[in-house]
């Protein structure tokens, strides 16, 4: 597959038939391409605490599964090493996240990630910074 | 209360009837005191992939309800601001994942708490550090 | 002074004017603006191991030079309180270092700053993020 | 050599010979010895700013110092790849700041070195975390 924005897209359905955490959490793929990718996540009730906010593992687990996908695209299989998240302002029931990844750098199997992720209005919730390395494996195979 | 450990146990009593999300998870909070606390968690169907490898969201919302049992121990509400976790091994499906948090250091209304997760034969599998800060708030009524 | 540009500016040139440290180690204010810097270093004899290779120390103080000038430039004093560094090449004796500073979010007294450093073909040698908070300060008094 | 702590001394004294920058900026290599060492320096009138406050990159210096000693101390070289550092207290000019590196975990190529940089009181200053890989080449010849 040469066209990378077509690989991008094959590797992303191959990891999302598989990915039964990130859907039955209600996490929807809105978008992905080499090295990016947009998720979307609405705050349940299962999500939060007595005062209405949500725990801060499960903005985690959208900004780690959006990275996920984003240093997933290339082809070859790659895992979350080391993800650093900053909480910025509290996240609330119903409210829909939308956690937008991009490739910051890559080199040899080395690449990281910046997740920003935000309310409905475009206030920033989380901003997350993850390193990924590929792992050998492959999406697809070569010929 | 000036009982240390009567303290921290009155503050995670509290908590604990709030946090629907951590219990909601199948968390199970084992102990805690004046700086730390230790969770556990089994790695149940809904949180793995297609491999049976727990994604890394619910290893990480383990870590930071153990780090926030661990703050909140001292009569005072904290959040997290800053979180980094390390993935070292995978988790997998019916693992029993334990979470072991402890005050690195605290200063005015900071905080550093380290959190190392272990499966049940005693091997990391990820290590957590995270920064607290004290809110204003506080569980009891002073008097 | 409410032309930002300018406030940028007068801020770089009273920090400048007291970071001996900075100035003493080489670096060069290259640019400055509201919420961002780039500054320059040249790796001396002084700065490498036996090998020709820069000690991680020196990459680190241009970056956190550089955000110091980023999250200054507003004309409330900030300082840095958490940062975090990738190594992505080693850096040589006589490379010229350049960091380049933006802002990623600023909210309340708190900002997050992204810093890369690159040699003088563009490679990205090291990534940087930063934690800013304001301590009450002000550069100029108001009136 | 079949002796962990004859091995790290050995590691350290071949590494120290060729840290021309730890030794210019006026480091002293405490102890060592398996996963761990402790290093000091004095802040000096050209690490400070004109209030008499360190540069932060002089700690993270001293602090990366400590863990590279303390993660090459197994006979194999191993470098630094992703740094973390928050800084508590700040250090000034005629402080002698000392750094004590630990091993968090280590597995594989991969370990994680927790530092913590004190004033001579034992007040806290900063608290680093690194993570190292061994790079395939050793320090002495195996027979």
């Amino acid at each position: 597959m040469s066209d990378p924005a077509a690989l991008a897209r094959a590797c992303a359905d191959a990891m999302w038939a598989d990915d039964t955490a990130s859907r039955g959490l209600g996490m929807r793929l809105e978008d992905v391409g080499p090295g990016r990718a947009r998720m979307s996540l609405v705050v349940t009730e299962a999500m939060v605490n007595g005062h209405g906010i949500c725990h801060g593992g499960f903005i985690f687990a959208l900004a780690d599964s959006a990275m996920a996908f984003a240093c997933n695209s290339f082809g070859e299989h790659a895992v979350a090493q080391h993800c650093a998240i900053t909480f910025v302002r509290p996240a609330r029931r119903g409210d829909t996240l939308t956690a937008e990844a991009v490739e910051r750098t890559r080199s040899g199997r080395s690449g990281i990630y910046d997740v920003r992720v935000c309310d409905a209005t475009g206030e920033t919730l989380a901003e997350f910074r993850g390193h990924s390395r590929t792992t050998g494996g492959r999406f697809f195979a070569e010929g």
